[in-house]
């Protein structure tokens, strides 16, 4: 398979309207599903589960439910519907995350403080607030209130995933490793995998299952124009000069993964980033995040249905910036010229191979836990599991596209003022809702983030 | 009023025989009702208040109510009751506190991390330990198994109190100030007082309430001896020489401090010790924990019932060491000698007149705020208040009595390994149950710990 | 003023040699210098002023007196003087700064601690050191050896400014603010300033003196090739497309600084990415590093000269990335648009207006200020000042260029491993020797640091 | 040996008069004395060596020369002397201490940072200061400055001991592992010793050589009355009732302790208080302060004169209290009783066995490094090595005697503000000068403290 640039493209033109938005009952519709969604994944939790927090970058269960209600309180319902009451006058202090130019707020760390209000009452909180929603998609819907209403429904997946991402951390804190669902099992959080079934971690590193596909240099073009909704981070759309390079057809797997650690991949000082090197030795890390050996020496991983064994065909999870770069350099050894994508080739092949999420291995499924892409239909191959399964961190750090600027008022906070010592992730994961994901989605954690579904996928 | 030192005092004969503990029935309803009082006192609270810890020195309810558990079951059950089947294999790792003998264990800054087992749970395992002890009782009772029961409901109440400050903790650390119990409000959380009400913090510094009683020089018992249950610490009984000193009649009050921090109280290095001045500057506190004044400049301080206005004839409370110790400094400007008494002058001074938990300001009325102690009944006044109300902070450091040695075995470890740079205080707060006190009572606290109902009396 | 870029751009070919270093007798009197010159910088200074490290970043002058020195008989005289005994068997420990490859070393946060070996000592290893270098330059010289040393070079000037502005935080740290060297007046450290002289900050933000030049969009080559040295992170010479771009003539000076202060730059959230302003709130930051007021509430800045008014004609130093993306942002509020040029940009423009660092504000000038650059003499005007002065913020995290990877061996670790959330500065500064400076040099610092000469120009 | 405790002691009564103090031309020759003795102390070393602070408890050579020379110029010169003009108007900041009264001052950590005002400098200000003192003690003197004189020079003993502990941790920071004085020997460190020479380490702990000296019950006396210079921490003089004890004859020796660390002192948590076994893991101490093992497993410690075997029967030194502590705790598991003496217990044996620090290994003897003390030349024995060798550590919390009040003014602060979480040494080392001991003196340092010359005794 080859994308084909275009041999004299063109500057992208400014688009002459803004992208129209999904209206009426379309929308109702779709806030409904995404607002119950959320409202699904904490059905297993006990309000216990859902006050704590597990560390300063994860929130607790509750805090998501209520943030996302108070975005749409602060966002929608204050400025749009007329005589509209706050449900609670405390709530924009304590639910308010980042916005500065919201007011002041409660410390981030803090969060698990709150066992007041309780559970119930945040759900009070979100029935209130979806009232008077459907009051005002009933009475004032406009152009501009339907784009901010895209915007608090594309906020609550975030959280959706961040939900699933902290609780999962939050329960793995616990002794007792306990599982999100009562009765969930293993077998559930994973489908049958032909491919890797009952494979043993390989004792030297080959990429056995991995092919390569090439794209030729040129000028392509990057970036969300018009159409749908995309974040301002996205754009503006514009053309970037690429070489060629070729991206792997799939992510690298733990059996892969368990052939880094049996190669000394956590021992090498010349495997790492300066940063990287130090922050393994600081924290100890020898493995994945959540990755433990039993008594026999084998490992297991916490999953969303408890400890289970490692899967060596399934893409490895919850790896950092440092450990994905440092696999990479290994793998280098090997067979030189290997190493992370950029942000912009892996949009091209995105582009170019197709991409489409509601295949792919996303949260609508329910499982939490990214299993093994199946093979390509096509006979090309092409790269495989793009969308979904695990974000793919890049060798990109999080800047602005040129040109960009942050919107104006507080949401001009939401992406723009994080752009500094981040790096970009691309593609979704099995806790991403398929609604939520594009070709041209950034997502962006800092190097030493490992609680999130994060893997990586080599070019070269 | 005078105590009468003995002019020759013999030294404490080593006790012939160990206190008999209570046994039989007497044995079991104590039990009861003291397992019992700990359940009343998480009854206002939903599952998601008990499982929060809100700092590394604070514990959850949920926690405090298995570690208290987890005792029995492991002091009594497991080594005395035959055939016993512990409740979870994994709870005696999650719920020992500290005895190292007993193995490894649950980090104590991570208490706050078990959502699992839950609150309902945790009452399945004090309602499964209970059975079980009502069997022990039935049919292993001796001596030794009576004694350690005596430890283990001591114990539980050293608990229930840590339960109510840690929770008042938890409790304040959430901005909206909740009550621990719907519908509390401060009227029931305080007593009427006709001498303070209405006061206003005097401009400045008069001990106008205030009268000291004398004590003889003259070599002293302190300790105790035999007879009834003590701690490990208050032992041996040993002689002390005194000089004569005085006494204050009653805690050291709101008001007095309100006066002190209108001084500069907070601002004058010279008033500290040195390790305190370095707190200040760096916690900037200029009140005692849980005060905060209003717009109008009025202090107001938070209780169990929310916040409410400082009364400033209540004792103060929720001050540290550095805090007792700086106001006796400044006390001393106005009156020379006014210093922190000596542990053994509190104890002798308790001796002498009369020492009833009973009638004090404790737990057991329901109400875990200190009020100002009722004047005196007799003609020469005497210390009042001394048992209940506020812990007070004594100039004494926590170490070992002249022949002191920790017991063998774990139980070797609840006092004795804390004896370096904590300080004393004596006499129990209106969060002490009246049967867990005695005039030798020795509590310890390090310097800077203010979550404690603490407050001070003077001497000179 | 307009760089034309290549129509039709063709990949730069692979060098067919590497490029030919100095030799010979021109090799020997440049090593013979660059010596001279890192002595001649400790000059002024006592024994004890070389000894103390400030900061864990900063090192104490006696150090990359002897860092520098180690580097040549690591590199040099180890592997290729053949029986070469080493001055000292544990100054290979003592002076290695971050080689894994070549062993453990001192820790980089202790380099203050070594009182021995003395300064005169050291002084006696770099002429054990040079006195062999000269017999391996005499006898082994191969293209190979030569390559080397031209590194070594490179390297010790590097440290020659890293001296000084460690050696300026060292100076500032002590309450009596000396000079560097005795005598040092803040005329000699200035230049007589036509345009800026006795300027006040204006009251509102004008970029009155500066004017932008225009580049086309187009594909550039950006990176060095072959010919002269350069470092590793500065190849592989590739092919970027840029957008259209314009590029002030000038840098930002103290005076819009002043203006950007006077209009609450530092205490406006919203113009400050997420880390700045949290880094802003914890650190205090009111002004550049090294400003302070006087009793008249005007800004005096330290120098090594001492403490000196503010021009404010110079280019404004000392300030951090999250600070010039702040003054950025500020700065488009009156101009929209206005932004920090990426490191492409940066070095298009040079390559066009021509780059010589001869005729810039560099080291060799021995004055280690900035001065407002002189105005162009051409009738276009063109950026001035790119060669020294202050080094200029990009807005480009230092990441590899398409197809970097890092040499074999330790030398591999001297840029590679350090590609992670750093940004690139260009240019040099007052601080840089003219000789090591290209239009293709990347330096490279955190987001945070402020104790280097670094500035900002503007871009749009 | 037997210590006769008065029957019916009285109080003790109040000074009549303050201590006639040294006056005149003794004055004046003491005062030259112990100034000269401080700037021997420094002979040996750089102007390096006296700038580097290595730790925030310790201080740079240079700052203890200019502090106590500070001392007389703000206690006694600025007072006293008509007309005096300070040295320099900054030094008054740099080089106060503490005292709160007197002004702001550095920060302690960053005394390391004054490279300037250089050692010369400094020494020119002793001199300043020193002609003018001469002046002063020609001119002004009175009962009062004399009294404050000797103050200050007891502060300059004090200074002497600190400089030796603090250079000593610098040069031990240094990998070099240098000595303090070119060419010092550790024969020359150290006496011969017949007692416990060649000795190795006991395999099991046997108190071989020591013995006890018993002591009565009673009431006795402690502190200091009148007659000679103290400090007013060792007042006011008053009753203690002690019951009877006994007193080993030499303090524990390094041969013992290596005893302990190979029955596993420091890997046994029943043995330690809980704060000390929580620095133990913290900290990773496995042997007192200095001690390391060289290749074959023996320990050697460091010493002013370099690396050095250790010598079994010489004083164990460099101990913290919770080793000191520890060690006592295992020496009770095969003779149970065995204990730290309180500081009570201390000063009664060494009234009765006579203190004279003139005969002990005192800082006059120049060797700065503990020897094993000489056997007693009486009949009974008594406790040998009391005056100098090692500070003991007792079982006493450094707090204020009955009675005792700060001074009124800044020399308030020399001693009360520190009465809080630290514990009393008594008896002085080898780094401490014989006129400045006394039986009464007290010295204290944290727990955690290690880098001072201190070791233990055993009481039971």
């Amino acid at each position: 398979m080859s994308a084909a640039p275009a041999s004299s493209l063109s500057a992208p033109a400014a688009p002459a309207v803004a992208p129209t938005p999904l209206m009426g009952a379309a929308l109702a519709e779709r806030f409904a599903e995404v607002r119950a969604f959320t409202e699904r994944l904490v059905e297993p939790l006990s309000p216990e589960d859902c006050v704590v927090q597990p560390m300063p970058d994860a929130s607790p269960a509750k805090w998501h439910l209520a943030h996302t209600t108070w975005f749409f309180e602060a966002f929608l319902l204050k400025p749009y519907l007329s005589k509209y009451q706050v449900f609670h006058p405390k709530f924009g202090f304590l639910f308010n995350s980042y916005y500065n130019a919201l007011g002041p707020r409660h410390a981030r760390a803090a969060r698990g403080m709150l066992t007041r209000p309780s559970l119930e009452e945040v759900f009070d909180y979100r029935a209130h607030v979806d009232r008077h929603m459907a009051e005002l998609l009933d009475q004032n819907e406009s152009a501009e209130t339907a784009r901010l209403i895209e915007v608090g429904l594309n906020h609550e997946q975030q959280h959706q995933e961040l939900l699933l991402t902290d609780i999962k951390y939050t329960l793995w804190r616990n002794p007792l490793r306990p599982a999100y669902r009562e009765g969930m099992s293993n077998d559930e959080c994973r489908m049958t995998n032909v491919e890797g079934g009952g494979d043993k971690p390989p004792s030297s590193f080959v990429i056995r299952h991995s092919s390569f596909t090439q794209f030729d240099e040129g000028l392509y073009h990057v970036g969300r124009d018009t159409g749908v909704f995309c974040y301002d981070n996205e754009q503006p759309r514009h053309r970037v000069w690429r070489e060629a390079f070729e991206l792997a057809d799939r992510p690298v797997t733990c059996g892969e993964w368990a052939a880094f650690i049996e190669d000394g991949g956590y021992r090498r000082a010349e495997l790492w980033l300066s940063a990287g090197w130090a922050a393994v030795q600081r924290e100890g890390w020898e493995a994945p995040l959540y990755w433990e050996r039993n008594k026999d020496g084998e490992w297991r991983t916490f999953t969303l249905a408890g400890m289970a064994p490692i899967d060596p065909a399934e893409p490895v999870c919850h790896v950092n910036y440092y450990e994905a770069d440092a696999f990479a350099r290994w793998a280098a050894l090997s067979e030189p010229g290997l190493r992370l994508p950029t942000e912009q080739e892996w949009e091209i092949a995105a582009d170019a191979a197709g991409f489409d999420p509601a295949a792919g291995d996303v949260a609508d499924r329910g499982r939490f836990h990214p299993s093994a892409p199946a093979p390509g239909s096509g006979s090309d191959g092409g790269p495989r599991g793009l969308a979904g399964g695990v974000w793919e961190w890049t060798a990109s750090p999080y800047v602005a596209y040129p040109g960009y600027a942050p919107p104006a008022g507080a949401l001009g906070e939401y992406n723009g003022k994080f752009m500094c010592d981040q790096w970009v992730l691309r593609g979704g994961s099995c806790a991403t809702s398929a609604t939520h994901l594009r070709a041209t989605y950034r997502n962006f954690f800092p190097a030493d983030a490992r609680w999130q579904f994060s893997g990586l996928r080599l070019a070269r």
